[in-house]
């Protein structure tokens, strides 16, 4: 009789919890850069959806990963951590077989404990499962693989109206990552894997029987837009419009996945927040801490914003994701802060200005486990200093970059100079790089050594050995030690 | 009735396998050198128990691990697997977070399904449990931990009475593993871990209060032998008769766990290895593929063997005691071989002369989280080849080694040379090194680029790239892409 009347109370204090909390829809897309979104400026490339999240919500024109790698990168959204400090240094699958410390309580977890029901489909590539347990998995996916259903963005989609549609008054928090529009990942016989299709270009998921409830779009490599740090050649161009076309089937999976919201009646009381975990699979983005790799689409739609359509440019990074929804959720406490590398950017959604968001950090440590090249970067509106930790060593190029046929050609054919930058200067870096920001936005002069520079440097070195510190990052000992 | 059957038959089948199969006790040592054994040579050390092991077993002159770094070698001890294979990159404690892939099987749990009991006391370093269970835990030790049971080994071996003492007829397995004589850390205020007493030397654990059951032996530093690969200085000389001290404290816990043995009546049907996981904490020995860092102790003493106090010049590795153990227990199967890089040297044991171990392989991958340095090894009885992967690094020296009084006194004073080896060559090494044993078993003279010895280093990198392909290293792929 108690336990009854106990059982009312809370199921009644569930619903009162379900009216002030928001749900959360977190879709995060695998190597999205913001060269390639309609509402951020590429007219080429067709996403009616994300441009109309975009019109009703905040658009970020300043948001950052804080590493341009797949699973540690997840791992910052998720935990609101470095990477450096969550412990997932580089890429989950196979050998890499880097995870999160024990003990630690992502995102997900923290949401299941506030009151929310959780569910994840798609790509996950995060460890260990108990620091990252979502309640329900709808349809996992693993790193790579064509078989995918984060290839099919409508059918999983689908795959959620029964989690949408369940009869429960808890707000639900639902993470939706497709594996588009990264690179397509073949097995050659004997299981290898490759990336390498030259001289065709990499197809980045699409396929000739195309994809169920999806309507391919294609597009003329002549009139892609081919961004500064790329190379404007035929491979290229042609690689860009299997990109697009990509993106293209993503965003219908998107459109599938917002009018599944209306029409399970969610749609109003739901926080949908739309990124990707880092730039590009090209060389010259995904991996690196150069703006193409991280500077990245962030678009929240928020129930609560009162100016719809809104452009925000507030420095925020993937690190700030889990506090702001947290606080969204209702589920922040003043506390738990230093349990965060990030903070809540709840002010800042619907555009107003916010001080105090003017700088950003990164910070890149491996990649695969053969490719050790700690990286750490502080980036204000003006420069960005990056320090290469092991900058003894060529920058390493993962797989699916260094087989990609848009770089497979330029060193066939002997160039000397990629997009903007020479080859040599990307492959072997100095300890540091300093960029000017306003003057040289495509970060190619390299201003550390200086001698006018001198005071910024300075400035930004003791910026990067704080946050260092303060996010107990264990490369900090390089500095005594090496 | 039925299962009252089988399990008579069951208990009738494992106690005619006891009579079959030997116990295996697994003595491992932390950073342990043959520089300072008696049975090894060295006069002044004082080491009775496991002297007189050697004299009863089988003494190996051409032992080696397989990387010079903790929870890798034993990864390696454990599994029969190649660190780069089984996952164990690196260290397990705290930042540095390696652990081996789930899935796989270790020594303790391969015995327990061939029906041994097992149990472990002392160092453990390895992860996860589950690859690496032991049905007991007599007592667990945290790695560097000035609290842990593995800096007394008397206790140890007292706290083992219980298992040897268990009326079991099922034969034992008890993995055996001191913290001596591994460097003492001490944690500073605020936490700090540091290994640093300059100018007193560190004490290798060994404390003014003594250890219950230990007489402590002292040495007088002038008469210590100090190893080519040191500095004969008076700060390396009070290090390592600190060093010898902890030895002789390690030795007491081996003699009481033999006398317990006796007691226990196992003795006689009990397998008992001695290693180390590498060579001492001192530089130019832990953390390198140098002869000081992975040409280690190891004694064997098998019941089944004819002649006592033998000598064997097989040369094998700690990825061979797994299979050996097995195959000692009773436990191999031909069928399983591929499962591990190492093979049984069963037939070595007694020191008759065996064909076919004539060259041994290493390999190292990281050590902290933040020492990538990878170096892979071929070691014939006249030649050393090493390859450097990250060759455009400085060699990343691990915190016990770099604040080890021996150490900071040399580059106080602004010495050049390091034992044998000029510093700036220690630092920084090319991407090959090859060693004529021979002529220059200090491994000095690097002869990679000496056309009289391209052949030997022509048939020395073929092998060790049929080693890398044979041991599934990710690291192989390096010669394809950088």
């Amino acid at each position: 009789m108690k336990f009854f009347a106990l059982g009312l109370w809370v199921v009644g204090a569930v619903a009162a919890w379900a009216a002030e909390r928001p749900n959360v829809v977190l879709i995060v897309a695998d190597d999205h850069g913001t060269d390639a979104l309609g509402c951020y400026g590429n007219p080429v490339v067709k996403t009616p959806a994300l441009d109309a999240l975009a019109a009703e919500g905040t658009r970020f024109t300043h948001a950052f990963c804080t590493t341009a790698s797949c699973s540690p990168s997840r791992s910052v959204l998720l935990t609101g951590q470095q990477n450096h400090r969550n412990g997932m240094y580089g890429l989950q699958h196979q050998d890499h077989h880097f995870q999160s410390f024990d003990g630690l309580k992502a995102l997900p977890v923290r949401l299941a404990e506030a009151g929310y029901r959780t569910a994840r489909i798609g790509k996950f590539h995060v460890a260990p499962e108990e620091v990252y347990r979502f309640q329900a998995v709808l349809s996992g996916g693993a790193a790579n693989d064509p078989e995918s259903l984060g290839r099919s963005p409508v059918e999983m989609a689908e795959q959620t109206r029964g989690f949408l549609s369940a009869k429960d008054a808890r707000p639900f928090f639902l993470y939706f990552a497709t594996d588009d529009p990264h690179r397509a990942n073949a097995v050659l016989p004997g299981g290898k894997p490759t990336f390498d299709t030259y001289p065709r270009p990499n197809r980045f998921g699409n396929r000739d029987a195309g994809y169920p409830g999806v309507t391919e779009v294609t597009f003329d490599p002549a009139q892609v837009v081919v961004p500064p740090f790329l190379p404007d050649t035929p491979t290229c161009r042609a690689e860009l419009a299997q990109y697009y076309q990509s993106i293209a089937r993503l965003d219908q999976g998107i459109a599938r996945l917002v009018a599944l919201l209306k029409e399970t009646g969610h749609y109003e009381r739901t926080v949908i927040v739309y990124l990707s975990d880092n730039g590009p699979a090209f060389p010259g983005a995904k991996t690196t801490l150069y703006d193409p790799g991280i500077r990245l689409p962030l678009i929240v739609r928020s129930p609560g914003q009162e100016r719809r359509g809104a452009v925000q440019d507030a420095m925020v990074t993937w690190a700030d994701i889990t506090p702001t929804l947290l606080d969204l959720a209702g589920a922040w406490s003043a506390e738990r802060a230093g349990e965060f590398d990030g903070r809540s950017f709840r002010a800042a959604l619907g555009g107003g200005k916010v001080a105090g968001w003017d700088e950003v950090y990164a910070s890149h440590s491996l990649h695969e486990i053969t490719m050790y090249y700690p990286m750490r970067m502080v980036r204000t509106r003006g420069h960005k200093l990056l320090l290469n930790v092991a900058h003894g060593l060529p920058f390493p190029f993962a797989l699916d970059l260094i087989q990609s046929p848009t770089w497979v050609d330029l060193q066939r054919r002997g160039e000397t100079i990629y997009g903007r930058r020479p080859i040599a200067q990307f492959v072997r870096r100095p300890q540091f790089e300093l960029y000017d920001l306003n003057a040289d936005p495509h970060e190619v002069q390299n201003l550390a050594d200086d001698p006018r520079h001198r005071a910024v440097r300075e400035e930004l070195v003791a910026k990067l050995r704080a946050f260092q510190e303060r996010t107990r990052d264990p490369w900090r000992h390089k500095w005594v030690y090496e």
